[in-house]
């Protein structure tokens, strides 16, 4: 049986009785396992591949669901996932009604936490941690993050308050010099720097002992001990980031080693109060494709295990956008291109030769990347930040702070709107319209083709002021229209008019021909077009379909004007499937708007 | 003349011919015209007098507005405001129509941003900084942040960016132990060490030099340097977290020593590159009654001068919740109370004796406070965020993420709501409508007297589930209802309606026994609730009137279900001004509430 031990041990139970011989056999299991269902299903390969062995010693130190370990992100939790019951699902790995990509409290009792957005695991493990103290619980919270979430303000903000807290919370620094693109900043310089310790708990035990017994001899050093005695002892015996913030350390640790793992683990164990654990990996360790590409294989839809080749991607929005961005850059030297460590992801790639200089990678910062914006528009520059929908979410303050209250000319290229896919709840961009549509004087696009995103860009660009957002979808475009700025009226002399915006017009416009129904597509969403408010209010009834939350969905706002607006918008929070099914499923593929509008204005 | 020189000196030019003695005055003259504005008009009192030498000193050697100074926060921006042609203003400060009393583009050229928000000065700076490198302008940007607002995740997120940048930004922090309520956590521990070091420059120079010169002598030392001898000289010589991050170090700098607060930041200025510097200054300097206590004069309403003494208050909501949540606290040990750095601001002051362990104040960190909440609430623990309207704005994806998609019961109180008053655009709390009602699953509740706030405390946390939201006004009530948790319909039999909620309907109860209308008064605003909207739809016309954004408001919920309704909310930011000129202004006073339907339905 090629999975002999992962098919067979009750786990996470069973786990402690392996020997060593059998716990490399395991990891070995897993990473097979692991490398099988992702080339077939897709998802997180090198983050999972470089945390087996950290997440099999996690599980033989702590006995988890009394111990809780929350994974950052939860991109890296697969083998979590396999050894906690999940083995015999574990094929149905974000497919519809299968396990999510990430964790998920709904799918197992070890999934402490929701995860898929970075940073927040220290705060939630704190959380956990504080409610164990008051409630006389002695078990852990245990944090697995990657350096690459540690550049994000939130995670500053977990360790600052669980510094000096005196409870019991873990910190695992799963170190890999990657987040999605290759890190920068302060953090990660500094990371790197304590990544090249090879064994600093025993450094520091020697410095304390040779310090303790150094005689205030003559000379220099004498001089400055006993001026600063304290602050230079200080500084040897206490000297990572860390321990600054009030934490122990112990680290690095070989992250592939699985004794020092379980020794390293076992010391933050019996040691109390916040410890931080450094655990160097390799992405994508033990599948030499991923080790030598590891961002190519952060994320992948589907590959084939031998040759390690992927399905050739087609055209994407995103890269559209970039690579006009790019070409508009050129021609323009205001523009500056800003993202949150998803220079790929968000088509910045084509800030390349002679655009390297305003290119702005911030780290996984969304708050500080708006802010950024903003001053830099104060001086005149066009800054474009280029972001997922999903991720903008933590920049709603900022938004409304430093960008539409002063009024400065800033615009969001804003990936992955409406429907995403099998990444599921977490990664939905159901909420832009809701919460960019709060914010006074925002305008917002939603083009429905490669040449009408061109166009807005360039509107948005050179003739609007103020907030200016261009919403895509992921993937690319699927049908052609005429590109406009403002609104596309297919007028066929119907009573009844579908109203669309976005990917979603494809849709629409499918169904308008079968039911030969007129179609208003809105490609500026935002300030409301009072030309189209009067081709609704012209028809009997105007249906709108719409791949965004239903709580604050231009539906919404337009039924507050128009009271023949019908509307179809998701309600709730869209678990992982693939787009069609999602579109099916809430009622916004062709065939289900031909339904509906069919259905009732059949003859009864 | 009293302010002999501010009121003559053409600012900021001349500052630079003055001699040390009458820098000694100009400061003299600026902390009288402070505490004297202050004291009629109110304000932020502490904060701005520590920071009189070190705004002086910055306006000496930097050239404005060439040079940017970014204010974190702004509340500490009235030396700068006197300094900047604004002294023959001043008087107007927080008046309708005068000084803001943060830092607004609108009002100076000296003001390159908005401020109000916390932690985002960095970010901004660094905008300006990179715009500045981009177009050869050498001129410099600089920060000016406490160590208070040093604990949020935004102001990290900047420094990570600006390390090892390259880039000229010079981040002054001013360090005096406190913010708003007493600084905690990791990094406030770790300031206040590096307050405690009298002249760290020196000593790193010191330590530059003996290190290098040191001989690998026999005896641990030696050992440990050949062992790691790079890393224990990075510990000595570059020994800061700034350095850490890629930043100079400069300091700790008397804040009130004008020659030595010159020299410093001369300092900085030539070094280039990311540079902090560590200003130590005293809270209410030079005011012995804001000395003594800095929380209490850190922001007030009026004072006596020469007694210290204030106003007395009247009850607060904020106050009222406090105690009642402390209350219900010691009869439930699930109860836990969580503040972001504003303890007394939002009434959590009221967790003392015996409850002390179930206060969490978490920093500066609304976006950590609500992913810490929900890790208490997966343990059973009944958390509530106690919070500022427009600060929540910053928890908006973690509200989503962390506490809606899991479906987690978390109780946020939220403070100041609606028209705050004199601190204008950046803290109206104009929002929380609009983006809470966009997220799945949240109740909320807008009471209009203490006893409804009670009542609907005991539901959010004994009965409803999920999200659950109190809303509260700025200060106290004004009138009494008969509590309820959903609706509260006063019948006059008329054709017309008035719909209101939360302090607004005071105004509207007013309006509506003078023109004799029928009253609906919601106190649950989500989800709408279908009897509430029955009652609407039997009326011909319903007149909602809400202290909330137009864009998102509950009117225009209101409005997309009901036809009838018509809408009075707030366009744009509301800036400065007494909480019942802008109810006038924006037509939610009774009397404006009696003006618009009274001549809609008078004869024509």
């Amino acid at each position: 049986m090629k999975y002999r031990l992962l098919s067979r041990l009750n786990l996470p139970g069973d786990l402690k009785k392996l020997n060593p011989k059998q716990e490399q056999e395991l990891c070995a299991e897993i990473r097979d396992k692991i490398i099988t269902t992702v080339s077939k299903n897709g998802g997180h390969l090198s983050s999972n591949l470089g945390a087996v062995e950290l997440t099999v010693a996690i599980h033989r130190v702590f006995d988890s669901p009394a111990d809780k370990i929350i994974f950052d992100v939860g991109h890296q939790s697969y083998t979590h996932k396999l050894l906690t019951g999940r083995y015999s699902t574990f094929h149905t790995l974000r497919k519809k009604g299968g396990l999510s990509g990430f964790t998920r409290p709904s799918e197992s009792e070890h999934d402490p936490c929701v995860s898929g957005h970075s940073s927040n695991s220290i705060s939630l493990a704190l959380g956990i941690a504080e409610a164990m103290k008051l409630s006389g619980d002695d078990h852990h919270a245990i944090a697995v993050i990657g350096d690459g979430a540690m550049t994000g303000g939130h995670a500053f903000e977990g360790l600052n308050n669980a510094g000096h807290s005196g409870t019991n919370i873990i910190v695992i620094l799963n170190y890999n010099e990657m987040s999605i693109s290759k890190n920068i900043g302060g953090v990660a310089a500094y990371l790197s720097e304590l990544r090249t310790q090879t064994s600093y708990r025993r450094i520091k035990s020697g410095a304390k002992k040779v310090i303790t017994s150094i005689p205030l001899v003559g000379g220099g050093l004498s001089n400055i001990l006993s001026a600063s005695k304290d602050s230079i002892k200080e500084r040897l015996i206490h000297s990572t980031m860390f321990e600054d913030f009030g934490f122990e350390f112990i680290g690095p640790v070989d992250g592939h080693n699985l004794e020092k793992l379980e020794a390293a683990l076992k010391s933050a164990k019996e040691l109390g109060g916040p410890v931080l654990v450094q655990v160097n990996t390799v992405k994508g360790k033990g599948y030499e494709a991923a080790e030598l590409e590891p961002g190519e294989y952060h994320g992948v839809v589907r590959f084939d295990v031998e040759t390690g080749e992927k399905p050739s991607v087609p055209s994407t929005y995103t890269d559209v956008f970039g690579a006009e961005l790019a070409r508009l850059a050129h021609l323009d030297e205001r523009i500056v291109g800003i993202t949150a460590a998803m220079k790929y992801g968000v088509g910045l790639n084509h800030f390349n030769d002679g655009l390297k200089d305003r290119l702005f990678d911030v780290g996984i910062a969304e708050e500080h990347a708006v802010s950024f914006a903003a001053g830099l528009a104060t001086m005149g520059k066009l800054p474009v930040f280029s972001v997922y929908s999903s991720f903008l979410q933590r920049s709603y303050d900022e938004l409304i702070h430093d960008v539409a209250i002063p009024g400065l000319h800033v615009v969001l290229a804003i990936c992955n709107c409406g429907i995403v896919g099998e990444d599921g709840e977490t990664h939905q961009g159901l909420f832009d319209i809701p919460f960019l549509s709060t914010i006074p004087g925002t305008t917002a696009y939603s083009p429905s083709c490669y040449a009408e995103m061109k166009l807005c860009l360039n509107k948005a660009l050179y003739e609007d002021t103020g907030l200016v957002c261009i919403r895509m979808p992921k993937g690319g475009e699927s049908e052609i229209f005429t590109p406009t700025v403002t609104f596309d009226h297919t007028d066929r002399g119907s009573d009844d008019l579908i109203v669309s915006y976005g990917r979603e017009s494809c849709e629409a416009e499918s169904a308008a021909k079968q039911l030969n129904i007129s179609h208003l597509r809105l490609t500026r969403l935002l300030p409301l077009q009072p030309e189209a408010l009067e081709i609704i209010r012209s028809h009997r009834k105007a249906y709108i379909f719409e791949e965004t939350s239903s709580l604050g969905s231009l539906g919404e706002k337009l039924a507050s004007e128009c009271p023949n607006i019908v509307r179809t918008a998701i309600d709730g929070f869209v678990p992982a499937m693939s787009i069609c099914e999602a579109l099916d499923l809430y009622g916004l593929s062709a065939e289900r708007i031909v339904e509906k509008i069919g259905g009732e204005n059949a003859a009864p």
